[in-house]
């Protein structure tokens, strides 16, 4: 990597984690630049205009071009190293899993945690609250299908670490913050234990 | 390819739409299974237990191996191929656009689409009519931001067509179904003409 890489972030965002954690993983360098969410700091103009219009971070700067979504910077970070699958099918499987992460899991487990550790539940909109429900419910199911996958495996994919395990440990490890009971979970307590013991690993505060 | 590729699909659906039109151009050869969602047959134990444990489609089976998520099953088909480009910082972005897709575009297009266009207005729960005015404004900052994207561009990654222009193609391009209104969008509807007289191109309906 000859570019300098510059992570813009918000740094107790799990999507953000998931971007130190791989470069920590792969031994890769990264400056970091926080924003301050709360005072919209990631939707100025210049924000918008320069790093990303979608208005969201993490972001990754590869120089002078950058690369919004969690998924997509650490696919960058580790294109080419063991952390993706040389197997075709196995590197479709790490896909599916990193989809499901954003589709199935993180609008759930993420959100609940924002709304409840950081906003406060006496902060939330009435349409926020009637969503409460159903996102623990979607949350629950999330972490169901992984427990049950895990069952008969270490990680993911493959029998080894991999982006798909990175993408899914972010929110999964501090899911009991948005109120999600890990301890009905066996496997998945199993696989992250073996995600934070892996070498290089990097726990989100640091 | 030297495994039997099966499609398990509603044919209607736009995510399934994704990896027939990525089959056509690749010129791969690709059986159908069809499924009457409204039915539950997705929802089966034998579906569960046996092609995804997420109850949804589509589903790539690639001989007795089974690859959910439509993004992950495009980019198995279409891996090694002039779809994905070459480019690491290119290849990363087209997957930035694929993550958009499904936390921006999806969730609020082909939802509205299903809602209005295939359950009918009169049968959303109440749960969901509340949702519906924070989906159309969601869908409608994605498509603004497409469109703004596309103002300088032909496609959406390294000016050519790449698995980001099929993702996004896929519910764009029939997002009136759903109550969107494209006339304000002209960089959209180019993008979307270019995209449908690409060779080999299929219409959803095919």
């Amino acid at each position: 990597m000859t570019e300098k890489l510059v992570l813009h972030e918000y740094a107790l965002s799990g999507n953000c984690y998931k971007v130190r954690l791989t470069a920590a993983l792969l031994g890769l360098p990264l400056e970091r630049r926080e924003y301050d969410i709360a005072k919209g700091e990631t939707r100025t103009p210049e924000f918008l205009t320069k790093v990303n219009p979608n208005g969201r971070i993490p972001v990754l700067q590869v120089g002078e071009r950058f690369i919004p979504e969690s998924d997509a910077a650490i696919f960058f970070l580790a294109d080419g190293s063991e952390l993706i699958p040389d197997d075709r099918f196995e590197r479709a499987d790490m896909l599916r899993w990193m989809f499901f992460e954003q589709y199935n899991h993180e609008p759930n487990i993420a959100t609940l945690r924002f709304w409840i550790a950081f906003l406060g539940t006496s902060q939330l909109s009435d349409e926020q609250r009637a969503l409460l429900p159903a996102k623990k419910a979607a949350g629950e199911a999330a972490l169901k299908l992984m427990d049950e996958h895990l069952e008969r495996r270490s990680f993911f994919v493959g029998e080894r670490l991999s982006l798909a395990d990175i993408a899914l440990y972010a929110y999964t490890h501090v899911a009991e913050e948005g109120g999600f009971d890990l301890a009905g979970l066996p496997h998945v307590g199993a696989w992250l234990e073996r995600v934070a013991n892996s070498p290089r690993h990097i726990p989100i505060t640091a």
